[in-house]
């Protein structure tokens, strides 16, 4: 049975390892969404040399090490053999679609795919919260902290919310059915520390108690249905003031969108791209639109994306 | 048909207006829900004379004042009738037996009350965030604001989240069928205004992120029917470290809840009392003899009530 076992298990496997948003305005910190038309691409193979080997890196490769103990897919792999200890090792090719810096979860795309896969290849003996957990080792070496906001959303799909990193506790949100993501990502740099040196260490409780009546209020939405109170919910009064600073055109880009009639617009992750959610894809290609205009005015290069909620996650594809 | 109408409607009503527990643990200032077992009741009465006035209270009426102006039951009624302007008026009749300063929605029971029963001997007029609204002129006059985290589950019934004040928006949150409270009721004063005055007005923004992923988890578990979660949610790492010192023997009463198995321990609103929530009748019951145990070998007096959650709200009771 171990041999036959053995056998079946695929020697090489090709993955899609989503793009997600995480905060959500209301959510910072906790809260993400997978996103389904923009990611990377890995392959991975089973070698018979023991350890993770960076193969090849495509793509938005600039300044991504091939140095496994430096590259954060290299280092959540090891994370995970180190604890599975096979007698075999790992070479992965990384096809990188996500540009690094963008706020869409480039580096956690990179450390969810490459433990998804590898599990994969060993019979799945991890679930998605152990996937989880290993992927952060990967993503510390990125942003300096183990967090799970973009990785939770890339390994389970759909909404997350990170009910807590230690112990690991991961919620999947149920969402409405017509949810659309737009996402603009200005070619600006926007470096995820400078983007946490902003912030202040402490808060209004008075704003604190928005934010969270805010988030009580859009869990509570996504699980009705509720479009209008999503649309109340997507406020975010704590960390927006701060950030928003960085991004060119920002409040422009959010007051057209809604105007428009999208149901929030807000920072993806710490930025520089925006998000907005919209009820219907006709609408998020409005969105888009609108986003596209203002942008076109400047002369900072950008990226516009449209894209389902992927319910999914990382997926295999084939070739 | 009017006439017909006006006949059918009563002159007279008694109603049950229950306790609450606000906050929840973490919930600071959003969250309540409501008590079966204990309330005030209120006995309002058409009167051919405009305005209204308070004509008897009894229970726990000291320092309760007759005047309209300056009785919460009064000020929320005059709130209504300033809306309504009928050519009548009422007459207020509150039989106290929630404690003024208990921290179980003293207030709220009567300032809730009071525009609950006009509203039925009216004919309904007003929905419940209307009278949620008047109700919190009377509350304000108790605590120096408007606030509507001990009415909002009182008028509504069950669990309550206030999403914002202006504009008053209510939702009403789904509960598990077997949850039950206790509460212990420490008969020592604790102002409101002290109470507040402890807080700090900045919190740290890690202890904010703390926060609100629990209560984005605790509605998530509420709709799903997870006791285990709501169990993991039910915390409160913000305002518990500062509030709890005003009440004697917290730590050991928590401890202790929590070691028998409640789901959640922790102050009601602004203290003093303690409440604890349960999975099943009789593990509130145990939760009940430990906090019996606690406080029966201190010198200070006590009540203790359990209660099943009240998903009603106020009701009109006879006689």
């Amino acid at each position: 049975m171990f041999i036959l076992k053995e056998i079946k298990l695929k020697k090489e496997i090709k993955i899609f390892s989503p793009a997600t948003v995480a905060n959500v305005s209301c959510g910072f910190d906790v809260l993400g969404f997978c996103l389904d038309t923009i990611g990377d691409e890995m392959v991975i193979k089973k070698s018979n040399t023991k350890g993770i080997r960076i193969t090849k890196i495509e793509g938005y490769s600039h300044k991504i090490p091939y140095e496994t103990e430096k590259n954060v897919a290299g280092v959540s792999a090891l994370a995970l053999i180190n604890d599975f200890k096979p007698d075999y090792g790992f070479e992965i090719e990384i096809y990188k679609h996500i540009k690094p810096g963008s706020g869409i979860g480039s580096s956690s795309a990179s450390a969810a795919g490459s433990v998804y896969a590898i599990n994969e290849l060993i019979g799945k003996p991890y679930n998605t919260t152990q996937l989880t957990n290993f992927a952060m080792k990967g993503e510390a070496i990125a942003s300096g902290t183990e967090h799970a906001d973009n990785i939770a959303p890339a390994i389970f799909g759909g909404f997350t919310l990170v009910k807590s990193c230690s112990p690991l506790k991961i919620l999947q949100i149920p969402c409405p059915p017509d949810l659309y993501a737009t996402i603009m990502h200005p070619k600006i740099e926007v470096k995820t520390s400078e983007s946490r040196a902003i912030l202040p260490k402490k808060i209004d409780l008075k704003h604190a108690v928005t934010q969270w009546a805010n988030l009580g209020s859009l869990i509570h939405a996504m699980h009705v249905n509720n479009y209008d109170l999503i649309k109340e919910s997507l406020e975010d009064v704590v960390i927006e003031p701060y950030r928003k600073k960085l991004i060119p055109n920002f409040d422009l880009v959010k007051t057209k969108s809604m105007n428009i009639g999208a149901l929030g617009c807000g920072i993806s992750g710490s930025g520089p791209s925006i998000y907005a959610l919209s009820k219907g894809k006709q609408k998020a290609k409005e969105v888009a639109i609108a986003m596209r205009e203002i942008y076109s005015k400047t002369n900072i290069e950008f990226d516009i994306y449209n894209s389902s909620i992927n319910m999914n996650g990382i997926k295999i594809i084939n070739n």
